[in-house]
């Protein structure tokens, strides 16, 4: 973790991602000090009265400034705001990396406003987060969990190799994408299942609130991820329109074909169906979770 | 257990629940003898094996006769087939029950074929089922699980009174509804996550195979249930097509409406949606599993 040469880090919103990756730090071995900046001073208190956070200030420019590594992990719809407003403060040399679910716009965004001598690689760590806040921050958020870090171009090969380091430090297993690729791959295993989430407890809301209490284990794990936060989940869908809207017009197709069948009382279709999905989930078992 | 009197069970379908069913009630202290009948001799003969059934014919009407208890554990598209042969062989005084998840045409159908002096009384014990046969049976998959008992009122009050002990016995909390309350609520809480997890892995398929193995936790738990057979819920599709497809089409309304505010960008609208579906997930969250 010390070869890294991080002797101060920032974390731009300090709840379970940032405060997470605050706890890991300090468990994998980082020795230097860690600010934390926010919207709201008494969550970033809080923060700092429990270990995850060293220091901080409700002014991001003053938390960025000397640090040698800013993390991003606001929804991403705050990240061209914020960004605009520490740029100057952040010293040459530094590493910006973020923790974004969406890749493509965000560094679309942040790339160009890079200061001089100012690396950006763009992460996606793949951890649970249908819980928000910093009481649900844990060291081990990440550990055995993929990372997918997304350079361009245009990324320094040093600083991509210090960010890939640093998640393999944290216990993630890094991987390498496009931040196209990335987009789309995570519109359809990701952000459609938590859109389809969020459709369906409002389905069961609207039908009738009362039968909700009767669900089974089955809408509890389907519906996990409607826990999420919706602001997040608002800058993503927003950030990643034309592929989530791809994945989703597919799926409508899927379920309208389905719903085709039950009315034609289809049980040869239907089955066949079924068992299309089921062979397919069977895939899923078998791959590396 | 010994209570009920019940000194020969036979069970229709050795499969999961009906596997599940025979090692429970060996478990909670049923002393008499439990006979297994299904499609396949060799499945019959490891339950046996496996000493989840004492006997087995693969004729079920050898194997009803002389039973105090029946439990119809196939899909419920078999219901009626399998009870028009069976019905000439079974006893006086016997109790019919199933497990089927769609209760108002299964009984409807079951009701008037049963013989003088056989009584039918509905269950549907809420029990993971995306597994399916005799290897994920297990005696404790009733425990602490809701069993839902659904008379009519033609139904018998001793043979609910029993019933309704027999499942407590083996550790279910059970409750009461009328077999149209029933299937309303559980297309809605159930059916249609059914079809939505098959849509899912359908239209991921669809898009691109490879994307698969990149899903996080998230698509794991929403499509655990894409596992569940084919055949019983091509069945329950079927039989429980008018409420199903009233919920189907609530939840088109609900997700085509997410759709269109992401086309629109529309950030205030989509995270209105997604805290309503948060709050109603909390309900979940706190209401009895």
């Amino acid at each position: 973790m010390n070869d890294l040469n991080f002797k101060r880090v920032a974390i731009i919103g300090v709840g379970l991602i940032g405060g997470s990756f605050a706890l890991a730090l300090k468990k994998y071995g980082f020795a230097g000090k860690i600010a934390g900046t926010g919207r709201k001073k008494e969550n970033l208190a809080r923060a700092k009265e429990m270990g995850l956070i060293d220091e901080y200030s409700t002014s991001a420019s003053e938390s960025v400034s000397d640090a040698d590594l800013i993390v991003l992990s606001t929804p991403v719809g705050q990240f061209e705001d914020i960004f605009k407003t520490i740029r100057k403060n952040i010293k040459a040399g530094a590493i910006v990396t973020d923790v974004g679910s969406v890749k493509t716009e965000a560094i679309k965004i942040l790339e160009p406003l890079m200061p001089p001598g100012v690396n950006f690689v763009g992460s996606h760590p793949i951890a649970g987060k249908e819980r928000s806040g910093i009481d649900s921050a844990s060291p081990d958020l990440f550990k055995n969990a993929r990372c997918i870090v997304t350079p361009t171009p245009d990324t320094d090969k040093n600083s991509l190799k210090k960010i890939l380091a640093l998640w393999t430090e944290l216990g993630s297993k890094t991987s390498l994408m496009s931040p196209e690729q990335h987009d789309w791959i995570f519109a359809a295993t990701s952000h459609l299942p938590h859109i389809i989430a969020y459709a369906l407890i409002n389905t069961i809301l609207d039908l009738n609130q009362n039968t909700l209490p009767h669900s089974g284990p089955s809408l509890r794990d389907m519906t996990r991820i409607a826990l999420s936060s919706p602001e997040l989940w608002r800058d993503i869908c927003l950030c990643n329109k034309e592929n989530i809207l791809k994945s989703l017009n597919q799926f409508l197709s899927s379920i309208t074909h389905l719903k085709g069948l039950i009315e034609k009382s289809d049980a040869d279709g239907l089955e066949k169906e079924f068992q299309k999905a089921q062979t397919g989930r069977r895939l899923l078992e078998k791959a590396e979770p």
